[in-house]
């Protein structure tokens, strides 16, 4: 193994560059990938763009598809050169927050066992994984072997994407027989428009203004496609609801103006489940909240993590019940990796997500 | 039976009073009931300024003790002279938002079923209880007997207070261990941090300025009581729970102010349990939000009625769980009607609630 | 409207027959409702075998699609001439059973509020409909339109196998990711394979020993088959598994070996979902139920009904999740009505589920 | 620190003796833990007779209350000579089965991550805590300071016996006005009882035959006494709720006589909880289970472990929830461990709970 490695770091506000750090020391609970497939999400945008601060010199990347390089001393149950994956989120197990099910808000090392997104490290708090290798924290917890049938292209979006969309209906608490809203088709709003469907909601109604995500969300699922840059959203969505408004809206982009649609659009006694990452304060209007009577439920969702989570969502994949590949529109070498950013947060060329190979 | 009775109506806007009406007609659905006792509501406050609208010659009030006077035709189970409660909310039973679990919502007669806070009619959108008789629409989905043993002013918190201040404690979800703070002590306040320390909050902060609220709210579970005209209520909550903040956070007044700070002091994964009854758009603070990345819930509740609610509301105080006789401060003949309000209404004299008898 | 009607009638133990009745008279809350389509169930027949008790004469058959022929009085929002259907369970709506969310329990009647069963009315405690006309009680908490764009067949699972089968699944809480094992494949069994996908179900075990029900079970979500008359299925499962065992493992016939198998390829924490109407006690075997210790679930569901219900199965249909059009194998008129149950009692040329059309 | 210590040992069915055994090595994930107050378990006397079989040579008792002696290499957040409590199930806090939020089937090791009972390891698959010392299995996520102002004896029913009893009321999901019956009123069932007063249960029928145990039931919530050695219980309980049976029945003991009297006794839709372990298969009658048709659920749990459930149990005790002092009838030293075994399972002498002293 190498003493040293490529990483891509977080220079200054708008600059990333890929730097040689050393290969990271493995401790007795850890486990250090090689890195084989990685990705870039849109919150390392806003990383890149300093919009949410990150420590100088961190590698970034919180999307790992790698092999087993080296195995902490106290870390059982794997064996090196196994093919795995890990969550965004890479939650401890034994916090109390993971100990109360909220192994996002984990808040190992806190006297009170809670942190604020504190089961988001990658990235954040600890070195990320747009690296040749990459230290994974509590192993036991993190690591899933990926199943020998599945490529890494097909798992690439179970650390972040996959799972943060399809918690974006798992909180709603869709039903069969539901009517749900999403609002925003970018990557995590289809896989929102996909857990919809594999919950059982029975109208589901895509927003978005650009055709080519509207259409992958029909393919995905929806039954209705609202452009909003021709119609007004929340009066389209009451007209195809029968004035009802809709069980479940799920906000996927992290915008006053999808938050209050999908207020707008809410039925008595629904559900918004936001799953955006917002920048500014938010306004609920008074109306659509009646007053505070209406018995609404608004409902945040950070990126569900752990083993158990990355094998569910990789079942979803291997039994054929979803097949995200068409969302990987563009493939580079790390070596390519500020290219690839440019690419990816200008959207240019109809990107969806792109694949990172060290 | 007299043709007519008298019935406190809405006139216009800082304008209520005792007029002369004639006893309602019963439907085959209904039930008319002889009021023996029934309060006023901080609602009925907001209606008489003209806060919230309601018909002119409206009559008002929710919160009515009785005796059965008249039977439907199609009512059964029931018998004329016997004593019964209905909630404030009067849902039909047969609308869908019922048949979902969503009585306050009722729809009944709309085309898909669903009508924001739809359950609410008494003095709301069909005469109210402050008046002679009251018909009860609906009757065998909301006609609860009182037990022999309970007397008019035990069961008077039970069609509103109760039942709303309980829910903030019942949509919070409050589990065994759970630390809650309630903002506001007024009626439903404490009746929210007793439902909190019914359901088995272990530590529940209390949160007003009047200090005879304060006294109350220690009786009825709160073991931490917070002045906030004396300290900053979010710091001291923070203090107390060690920098974690609350499981839970209920709002039980309607401002922006106590809005803010219930979301300020929750933990990550907490819900913010909201009883209020806004008249503005809220903020919601995109720091204590987690940028919307927090896990957490925010639930309003429109208070639950029905007649097996009122059942167990009643059981509650019928089995010494609860005493809620301290609320009742004054008491009032309804021809004492507009007095009533006018010292409810400026909170005169340290009322908390009054009984009106006809 | 003619004054008598065909229906068919329980005479004895094994003897059904189909006679001349009078057409219903309409009370207040009910609807009269003309027959265009019904079918039977595998409760009627045993019913016709004496092996449910009913009343001699009574008319049978549970599973109503129709036409409105005459409203009660006090029955609002429907009109005559419109197409319906309600659910093989009949609520009141205003029950205390209802108002706790328990409507298959409904106890309308009693002084409690509850009644074992008690939502089960037609051709259980009232007459039913496999005749020309039958009454549908609580008409507005029951009926439920049909969409024109949907044929009578493919809305005829609705009341009663859908709405069942579905509820399986629901009852088992199935999560995204799950594991489930549906035992039996007949129409019931199906629906709930069916149910167990539609909520993200990613590995669904069948287990039935007829090819072509296996087949059926393939097409509408199963991933693995197992025929019991070839493998003993518990080890089958437990080697699909892995030696983890299911999630959840749903239970639809009615059986002590199904129940038993059931409970032994359920892992610790899962549900065992009962769907099957037993005729005998029941055991649970002290290992697999790990003597008390395995955090395991038991519960059993009986079809939910009423009209919001309808409408949700309604629109899965129409919305094209599921096509269960193939489970009608064999038609016959109301005249044909004693052949019918012949050939579906003895399962005989392969029948799944008969149409009749009076 | 001695190189050997105390401990009580299994030594054959019968029979159990204090023997000499070495201190043990602390791992890197362990904690060594001097104990300061242990008690026995209806379970340890299971062990003790052969009932429940464990390894010749085990030291038995899961109910530490302690003070860490040393810290294995990689546990932070502790310090030796801090006081805590760990539960009777220590769960690795990154097993499956514990990030499905179901700790007590804790699979760690296995290639799944269940496995019944699976957290229980203390007195049953390692050594327990009736001994001078006990290492404790991954540390982190199990050991719970004990606020100064709590004494041994008073939170010496958290780690099983007060965890266990609430769960019976938690899994019963009671709610606010809910009417509930516990059968037996052991230590167990006497915490059940008081956690379904804890929980909003509003009627609650304690069952036992021994005066004692029915008096200290009336103290911790109940407000029916039921001796069945004087009435038949069923009867009784279904007296009492006047035909309508109970919301949730709580079986604490472990026999089919109980198990079948709380499911006789359950209204439709209600909840049998489940607690006792018990030594042979179970029927369920098939007319109490309304062939399978009633909407019931049966429900088991292992106690909860964990720091964070030790947390919560402690705080309920120290706030003034509860108080279980009463429970600790006798006083042993370790050295009398025989005697305290000889008093406890024989039932001698009025005894609830015994605490041993090394």
């Amino acid at each position: 193994m190498p003493k040293t490695m490529k990483a891509t770091v977080f220079v200054e506000s708008g600059k990333i560059e890929l730097r040689e750090k050393p290969v990271p020391e493995v401790g007795p609970l850890d486990a250090l990938l090689r890195i084989t497939t990685t990705t870039i999400c849109g919150t390392d945008v806003h990383i890149m763009k300093g919009e949410y601060p990150v420590a100088a010199g961190l590698t970034i990347g919180h999307e790992p598809v790698g092999v087993i390089e080296r195995l902490g001393s106290s870390v059982k149950g794997y064996h090196e050169g196994q093919r795995v994956i890990a969550g965004a989120i890479t939650p401890s197990g034994w916090s109390n927050a993971c100990l109360c099910g909220r192994c996002s808000q984990d808040g190992a090392g806190t006297k009170h066992g809670w942190r604020p997104m504190g089961g988001w490290r990658f990235g954040n708090t600890i070195d990320g994984c747009q690296a040749e290798y990459v230290l994974v924290p509590d192993a036991m917890t993190n690591l899933a072997p990926v199943p020998d049938e599945l490529t890494d292209e097909q798992v690439l979006m179970c650390p972040d994407i996959m799972s943060t969309g399809f918690s974006g209906a798992e909180s709603g608490k869709v039903h069969i027989g539901d009517t749900v809203a999403v609002f925003a088709q970018g990557p995590i709003g289809l896989c929102a428009t996909a857990g919809a469907k594999l919950m059982g909601a029975t109208t589901i109604i895509a927003v978005d203004r650009v055709p080519e995500r509207l259409a992958i969300a029909r393919r995905l699922g929806a039954d209705h496609l609202v452009d909003f840059s021709r119609v007004n959203p929340v009066q389209e969505i009451m007209r195809l609801t029968d004035g009802r408004g809709v069980d479940v809206a799920i906000e996927a982009l992290g915008t006053q103006a999808t938050f209050e649609s999908a207020m707008r659009v809410l039925r008595p006694g629904g559900t918004l489940s936001s799953l955006g990452v917002y920048s500014t304060d938010l306004t609920i209007p008074y109306d659509a909240f009646a007053a505070g009577l209406g018995d609404h439920t608004i409902v945040t969702t950070l990126c569900p993590g752990g083993k158990e989570r990355m094998r569910r969502l990789m079942e979803v994949i291997a039994n054929g019940r979803l097949d995200l590949k068409p969302l990987v529109t563009h493939r580079f070498t790390l070596d390519q990796i500020v290219e690839a950013y440019d690419l990816f947060s200008h959207q240019r060329d109809g990107v969806m997500k792109v694949a990172i190979t060290p």
